[in-house]
């Protein structure tokens, strides 16, 4: 009984992933930063298998992980050798990396994308995939809508998707001709924020968790809110900085991919509070020594009692990709049971902890620690009611 | 309809809550600091009334509340007429304020205990008291195990008794003989942690809540910890700094009051982690122009997944009194309410979100955020497990 | 014997310079932020007359400074009433708020170039200024290279011209034709920086100090980097991030001005290490709660002995324009003393202490704790040998 | 042509020292943290040799550098071989390590001072020693007065003595018996800054350097006060904690060591700004996890112009004993050359740049930056006007 696993995007995020399951599955480490590793989930962590990788960058297309790992990691511990056995096959490109420096090439390169969408089937199929994880780097990416808007788009040659839209189209596809499956977007662009990605999972019963995976200072400017507002603290203004140097950063520093992380960390400062407390928060700079362990610089003004002024200020180094790594540890699983449970489309009690910008459309960024009451109660299967968090009754698009 | 409190310490808090409470009334103020505001409570921030206040500083006894307020408040803003009303009465002494540079006296100089308890129970039986604040000096304290115990100590002369278990003595009795009635414990000697008062009061008909205000630092490291605990990292240490100008922090300067104060604190480690992390949480010193606005600095340093190690520092200017008075704004409205509802003794629910040492004896620590959603479902009325707080089920020492 | 003093633009450091004065006068405030409050110039703080003030605000126009102050000052003291004397008359536009959301208009809206500098100049002699001080609008400038080049751009109708160059030309005139005068650089328009200017003022006696006064968080970065350097450490990077809510900062948001700023705070690095360590330094964003105090983050990582690496962050809320202001005090008196002794086109000595961007052109910044030495010894009449600040001696542009 | 070393106390500082050395020598790393490396001192980093190292822990006498090496560091990199050379020999006790855990013996356990005395001198001899450094875990130690009593104390048989005095009296006779030779003492007991010792040393024509090597938060607090001293502003109080994990924070949980730091820690303040802003800095306390690198809190408030009020925040992260071993490579160095111009006594110079605790006594702390200036000065041979340091003019002990 195991979880197969295909990455998109062989990364630091992938990278982490993989090494971190395999030295705990050779007893190196703990499961530390895996917030469900000792629940009562029917999977462990033990029981993932990652079984192929994807990537467009010309220097990692035909190698395997374990020789990517090498030239990524740096932590002074030797990498498992195990990693030999993922290849790290090419992927979708729809000029993903334009204005980085690297050079890059994709399926969609070499033939049109339907067919591209179907290669990516059959050596989904041939590996027994049951989860997509998707941690490409940052790219911009519009809702479609409807379904039926999606399908056309893909008929129509892709031009305006990215590459996160035709992988995700592919997942649906696959889970139609082969069996259902889930796709894991922990990146900004929007999936399960996009009702014509739900239409079409909740036909094709397939399971979409999104979006972008809460790491960094986001979680914790989250939880800080929401213990301003449990308190009834009026909120000033809140500013919140970070820098790193990884490839995501880089990134970041085109204007268009920027645009795209800031709507998902600010929003949370109105959805927690209740009203949008003046703020300035933004994915700030790029700086390569910083490497992947990012620096964040946070300061927030409150008034208290009887017009009291209190002042926070914080600052945090955190490695991003471990961070992410983790929680794709708990996701991989939580999609094979919402697959199990067949519950199509997405599942709010999960990204509500978990994303930075929980789907489905319509929903409210919560507190994460708020968050994750909601998760522990979907896990034990309670039934929840999440009213509260939309002003509609939420409707999950099943089939 | 109103709640009708007499305050035990006309300091600081004492002082931010009185005006506080009348600032808003007058409409000068929002209910900023009072996490229940605006809550389903059937009673409203302006249904409380002070009627009597306390003190054992020989500079205040004999005033009034205004007069007070005019020599310890500075905020630039007038200070509200109607403090005229509120006298500041001689209290219990107990040389709480031995070692500090303020010249005391207290009722108990002047007679013996318990003829000193029973003009305490007739000053607040002529002013209808619903609910006994407390908020005197931090003082040393020990349990007293027994309602007996309790009982034997006091007639016995109170030799070796706190002021604060005088007082809260003297509401037990008032509670017996004029009807029930509630203390709120919000300094660290140990009454709601003492299984002497809870039965006490069981047998009495009376509600305490406490102990320990959780202002301060102290709920921000429990939902930082919290935040940590829920992505099962592994904290490898905390430092927590803690410096004011305030008499509080002057009274820490002497040994024992400080062990007293670091207990409280420091429980909180492993209540919410689970296990011990090597912690040095202490209240730190004493700085004259600080004032009230206290100085925290924090350190943690954590592993997350695939042994990566991340640092988080976090400032703080803390207005410390105004934060207790947002507390007892609803605290005093609480009591009321579980008096009413005949809830004898103490109530875990409100104790976990309010105090720093939530009672009764026994019961762990939480995070602030975890104890938010208790109180919620307590005050709505919801039957609430308590198990998972406490190895053996909670028994409310109820008549 | 008095410094009088003209001031351009009539903001918020003008107007804490005039407040701060006065109230100086009327010993209501001590010299606090003033570096040569109590040293051995020939004049003191008590002997400026601010005699003038302009602005291209359509809302300052025509007022006084007291009417002015009223409205930007909110610190709960009284705006002294002696500020009435002091007109704010129309300055020079040459479009420098295009962009930011102030009605603005000029002289050079209503009259030739030439025309202006003319009334510009006969305003002055009425008043008898001594001293021009420059607090304008950040703007984005050029430097013109020779006098020649600076003298046929006004003559040509001043196209390409910032508003401070067109106000340092006036100085210039007025200089020739009235007796010499000097001239405050505070904002970072290359000024100082600019051989044009300083050939123009060489030839006409006149002086001119800067660019861009030093205050905020770049000379705590410079004195931080001296420490640094000073015991041979490595810096590995260094990120400093800063957000206001003041005029200034919203400037910032226009990107050329942000480019003027980002250069006179960037040079720092490599000038005080020697070597271009990894940075980040930028004004970084624009909050309007913030208001003229600032915050300021910064990190720093450092290679100490055997390979140690250390970190270092700080925290910063500075109250921008009152500490421009206090060096203004200064900068003023010094302006005159040079004057005195005729030391025509700028002063190194001056500027390597008081500016982020010392002129003139080639010389390096440095940190501020050794500027302050070289001040020292500039203003005791000690000869300061500056090779050691550049490749070439210092040959100070006279008559 | 060397500086040969007899290092007391093979701790960390020791063993960094050593190491570093070594890796200088080898080309492994830069001589980062050393102030002077590429200066133009007579000798160089590489010119230094250890040529024997004291203890008085059981567990490292008759062991030599490089196994002591092993247990203590753990950098990742290999210990230098070399360091097998240096033999760890039993030092002198005086009970210095009471109170601490470790089990300790010394040669004044087996042996009259005066016999442990001629011991030394008889292993410096035969390792033609130039320079002993003293890197002692913190003592108690009194300032004796006169040279006079300091050698009726030691004929008396040294009751009352640190080990540091002894250590010191024995370099004094070891100058007068085999020629001068000089004592660097990097810890707090009064060496430079006791007359006794001084006279001694004038008397046996010795040098020594001190008290307490100026590392960790202090040279820092100094230069941000002198950052505000020379803007006058007004210093409103001052907060700095810091906490670590070594040997030398768990001897300063005993008070009476304490002690002997606070001294030299809070003197800065008065002495740099000129008058004694309020403020609490202070070795707060001893965490395990933290280690050598410990982490430093401080807490700045000042008033700058017109009545602002600023505030500053400082976290960091430092690695002590390689901080203290780069200025180590200096400190022996100027020693000999000290040695050599045949300035006996102390030198103030060295001293204010090097030392918390600048000797003679009588003498300021001053800013670091300031006190480099003096230090380059004394390097290239300036007469340097000492008498604004002090009072009355600086006469040094010469022979």
């Amino acid at each position: 009984m195991s979880v197969r696993v295909a990455i998109l995007g062989q990364g630091l995020v992938a990278t982490h992933f993989e090494v971190g399951l395999e030295r705990f599955k050779a007893g190196e480490i703990g499961a530390h930063g895996v917030p469900l590793a000792d629940s009562i989930l029917p999977y462990k962590p033990e029981d993932i298998d990652v079984v192929v990788a994807y990537d467009v960058d010309e220097k990692k297309i035909g190698r395997n992980a374990y020789e990517v790992a090498r030239d990524l990691l740096d932590d002074g511990r030797e990498i498992p050798r195990t990693l030999k056995d993922i290849d790290v096959r090419m992927g979708i490109h729809m000029e993903t990396l334009k204005g980085t420096p690297f050079k890059a090439k994709g399926l969609d390169d070499e033939m049109n994308v339907e067919e591209a969408v179907d290669t990516l089937i059959d050596e989904w199929r041939s590996r027994r995939v049951d989860v997509v994880v998707n941690v490409i780097t940052t790219e911009h990416g519009e809702p479609l809508g409807t379904a039926e808007a999606f399908r056309e788009a893909v008929a129509g040659g892709g031009a305006n998707l990215s590459a996160s839209h035709i992988y995700a189209y592919a997942l649906a596809e696959y889970s139609t001709r082969h069996g259902s499956a889930a796709f894991v977007n922990a990146i900004p662009t929007p999936l399960a924020n996009d009702d014509g990605v739900l239409e079409l999972y909740g036909q094709n019963r397939a399971v979409v968790f999104g979006d972008d995976g809460a790491t960094g200072a986001t979680p914790l400017t989250a939880d800080l809110l929401e213990h301003m507002a449990e308190r009834n603290r009026k909120v000033g203004f809140i500013v919140q900085f970070n820098i790193g140097g990884n490839t995501d950063f880089l990134a970041l520093t085109l204007p268009e991919k920027n645009a795209m992380k800031e709507l998902t960390k600010s929003s949370i400062v109105d959805d927690i509070l209740g009203y949008d407390a003046p703020h300035y928060i933004k994915p700030t700079g790029y700086l390569k020594p910083l490497g992947d362990k990012k620096f964040v610089a946070m300061h927030m003004d409150y008034l208290s009692f009887n017009g009291a002024r209190d002042e926070l200020y914080v600052f945090a180094r955190i490695n991003d990709s471990p961070a992410l790594a983790g929680l794709l540890v708990d996701l991989v699983r939580l999609a094979k049971v919402a697959v199990i449970k067949g519950q199509w489309g997405t599942i709010y009690p999960v990204n509500a902890f978990y994303m930075k910008r929980p789907g489905p459309p319509g929903y409210r960024s919560i507190a994460k620690n708020v968050g994750y009451e909601l998760l522990k109660r979907w896990v034990s299967g309670d039934i929840v009611d999440l009213t509260e968090f939309h002003g509609t009754p939420f409707v999950e698009s099943s089939s």
